[in-house]
């Protein structure tokens, strides 16, 4: 009954089962390695970009800022929401890496809309070189809140950006989970609805610590390398984060996973909904759920085991009644077992 | 007859075994995994320091700068020799996390000298707010060249730092080689010489990438910790950075794979200095030959499938008879017989 | 009838007499000329701060940025108003200098409230090493509205700031217009209340181009000269800047023109709580007035000779009904013959 | 007998008196003031160059600071000499604006060598992404021992910088002891030979506090525009800049004084070189001397009232026969008189 994080998991045994095969003899590092070539096309394939520039990181927070810092300039603000994982959960790597600032748009349900992003970017006009400049937007699938842009609602985001001249970075640390719930292609979540590069993940969905960052146009490539490096993110055995990423890829295991995750998550839902107290915040659309349920109740299931964060207050003390927010993340190894576990127990 | 770089090699067995092992359920991450306590307590006893605090990085470069950002101030300049890596081989990464400058002490065999030092130490007196402020020394041992620096050496240069109030940063990327070499104890090579912190290396040396970071002053331990965050360099499932140094720390393997390198590296050194034509550059201490020799021979090695650096020229076109600088590198998996094939062509 | 800024008004005349004064044979620079002594001892009496550091440089953005860094660290965030002059006009200066992210707690006619500011503290708890840490609350007195905080306000602020051990900066690009409104020393809306630094503004107010940044805390003070000389805002001829603070200072020059700045501005007030048509946004305090009017009664004030901003839109092209807010700023030089002829204009 | 820094004399009573005809009523600020019009004008007729962008900012440090940040990237190294002022004497302000790193060029006399510069970019090769990657030239002209650059030169180091794609910028704080000594046109010294971006000093040579940055290329416009706002060094009073420039230029006032200071120094050196005991360090060309002389000369010197600094030594303490370094500085304001009143002093 662990569902406190995906990145709690462990790895899938293919994914090690390639790290120990790629542990033979003597290979150039720094991503020279003969297995990265053999990444680089398939990200290539699997995006059908067969230009873009292709790297890999080993989290998400050094993908997105290496990635925003090669696409913005220190005058800049980069607009994305005010639950970002950039803006809350990086201790401020972002602007480590830019120099930017990030100019936070409201959410509903975890999205920011294209009247709260254009309000944003016409709010920093008009100040000549004495306000921050415009810079990229970010935006995030699968958002913080487990809700999922649609892909009009991504090309509509972009379209806005693009209007005023601004590039799109993704960061699709739950990028397979967004994938398999939107039943659409890789290219189609990203440069064919106006996303100019991606942070894409692997490490929450099954592999042991490794991101790729995808960048469509590949002028951009050398600048990528060089801030990799000064922000001392490339890995001289770098093998190990290219094997990774093969078996990650290979015959769908990344697409299998994030499928088992969000099943998982969907049927916590399905007991969450039927459940006569607890409610859920928004309607969980991959792997993650957000719910409110009396601090009793909390304390009735983290007693038996459960193991889940509750965000907005200590389950332990306090009024038995009060609502307290919950959240659950199912990864690719939650089993049956687990879930029906939790679920009985919230049956009481 | 692979001596390119110890960086190229495999990990040990043992250390995939223990990230395989490690490998099994849920484990909270971030440093969080018991595995890091087992880590943390090694490390201090091995180091003799009960109270340093450890923290695990995924390679050189980062525990380089990470390290030095916390024991320095952007308007101070770091002391290290004109060859360190710091300087050469990390792009800009320890100015990017310090925002210091570092001022170069000179080298005689690749180590700087107590009076090198003190020059460049008194060089920066005397102009107040106007110049630089003097910052930590950085040490690099095993050095770039393959020597090491003896005990009394490094406590006489940290005792220089000290009289200026200055501390001492200790790369040790091949901490290992230099650890057998000299035949001491962590304790005695590091705080009982007056070193304040050290990158402690793995990854050259049979890890599959992990670093440790020890700071024997733990007040430095929180700010650390935000710097790594902040850097990006803050793993989730870091289990997979504590099983590689539980594996390596283990039954000595990390000191076995050392012995093993520095072994093969005499052998190397012994028939080169056997040889009538080449010459070394430098007395080789731990695993590393810089040694000179007419291109002719150079290229007739490598076309024997000898795979190494010429670094001063290109061994396939030129004057056969210009003398060319090689390095050679051994780490813990080269074999006898490459060893050996290596010195029987060398022979010719 | 030009109201368009304080900070294009001419410098008093003493201050240009005493520039002319210190210009006289050599002088050491840096703030070692006997003037600055002077100015130090001054500031000193006037804040009743007999330990302050006092520093001067050029501008409000420089003192802001130097003081904030010179309070806070990289991975902490700072507290400030969503319509700070460090947030909306300086270009990213403050995360330049501090490496720090801001955080934007709202408004109510310009002024945080101890209940918002809590929030925006509470909001940044509980995500440990992953989150930015709590910095140092920065106050604008007046604000970029116009209003004033009271006394007991800024008490509360800084109150709930030092609850949690955060220190407050205060941005007194206007501090003399304050001062004089409120009728209180500085010691009283400064340390008395809890301000730890304070940029004291001149520029604004008369000056040609000077700001003292007064720091009651001395321990800070050769952080933040050497901060200062690291962002090239240490003047080698500093005795101009010293003569000016000197003038500005001397006879209480200083609150004669804020005196004369705010009873401007009330006169204009009047005039315009006076008219039919114009609405006042906020309640003048100081020297600034925002009000609404149909585009067609600005167009007729501009076509007039009227100079002052308008923000909300272009006053010559669109509906002449919609209304449209523009801002006045009154300076120390201001006549009463700009003010009456506005407000004949106005009255039309 | 002052001669301790030519930034420590008085400004011109034209300048002075082109700041206080500027100080009357209304202006637009930030550099839209109809002085600078006139400004950039004369400065684009001086250097024959009619396109160039041209800003003005209050000093050196700030000048070459953000020039260079206009010029460089966060991963490259500016090749300048080891005694550059953008190393010795701004507290890392160029590391600060541009987050690169200084290569030292050694110097004979004060000038680096085409042998010298070409060594040290060829340093910088071959390590790929590993290695600081190669940024702009900086010269320095006067250079900080007094020396200068022949055009011959200027053009031959410049021309090595362009064989590797760099660009060139000058620290001119001395620009215009330089342009007298050397009899040619601002032209000739600049993009003629070679150079890109100059800082223009007025400080050091009868200005109250003002340099100009000329870029050649207007490309490069904007980004200095921000790079200059976000450090801070945007005036909002900006006509008591561009004032002092205006008066600095017209009518040759400044080729004037930089005349003066030149001769004044002339006549220092020849004294020196009368003198039997004192020895010139450099052939002196602009208005800096440094001479080695005993203790007791420097002593009985000082004792007499000249003021200029002993840099390597206490000139009142120690073994009276030890030869110490001294500096002498002549600005536009020193007078026959104290010159010779300091040889007659000389000469005992």
């Amino acid at each position: 009954m662990f569902f406190a994080s995906d990145n709690a998991g462990p790895a899938h045994p293919k994914v090690m089962e390639a790290l120990v095969k790629a542990n033979a003899g003597y290979a150039m590092g720094y991503g020279a390695e003969p297995i990265m070539d053999e990444v680089r096309a398939s990200i290539r394939e699997i995006f059908e970009a067969p230009d873009a520039a292709v790297y890999l990181v080993i989290n998400g927070t050094s993908a997105n800022s290496i990635l925003l810092g090669t696409m913005s300039q220190p005058w800049q603000t980069i607009f994305c929401t005010d639950c970002a994982h950039i803006h809350e959960d990086e201790c401020n790597a972002p602007e480590f890496y830019t120099g930017a600032k990030l100019t936070l748009v409201p959410t509903v349900d975890g999205k920011m809309t294209t009247d709260g992003l254009r309000a944003k970017i016409l709010a920093e006009q008009n100040r000549g070189v004495h306000g921050p400049q415009r810079g990229p937007l970010s935006l995030t699938q699968v958002t913080e809140k487990g809700t999922i842009y649609a892909l009009d609602e991504i090309r509509a985001l972009t379209s806005v950006a693009r209007e005023y001249g601004l590039k799109t970075h993704l960061d699709g640390a739950r990028f397979a989970n967004a994938l398999v719930a939107l039943d659409c292609s890789p290219a189609e979540m990203t440069w064919k609805a106006g996303v100019d590069t991606v942070s894409f993940g692997g490490t929450k969905n099954g592999a042991m610590g490794v991101e790729a960052c995808v960048i469509f146009d590949p002028d951009l490539a050398w600048e990528f390398e060089l801030r990799r490096k000064r922000g001392g993110h490339l890995l001289s055995k770098h093998r190990y984060l290219s094997a990774q990423m093969q078996a990650y890829l290979e015959d769908g295991l990344w697409l299998d996973m994030a499928r088992a995750a969000n099943a998982r998550c969907a049927q916590l839902a399905a007991g969450l909904a039927a459940h006569n107290v607890a409610r859920m915040l928004y309607q969980p659309q991959a792997n993650i759920i957000f719910f409110e349920m009396p601090r009793a109740e909390h304390k009735r299931m983290l007693d038996a085991g459960a193991v889940y964060y509750v965000i907005s207050g200590d389950p332990q003390v306090g009024d038995p009644d009060e609502p307290l927010i919950g959240r659950l993340v199912t990864d690719w190894s939650a089993s049956e077992d687990a879930v029906n576990g939790f679920l009985s127990h919230l049956r009481g």
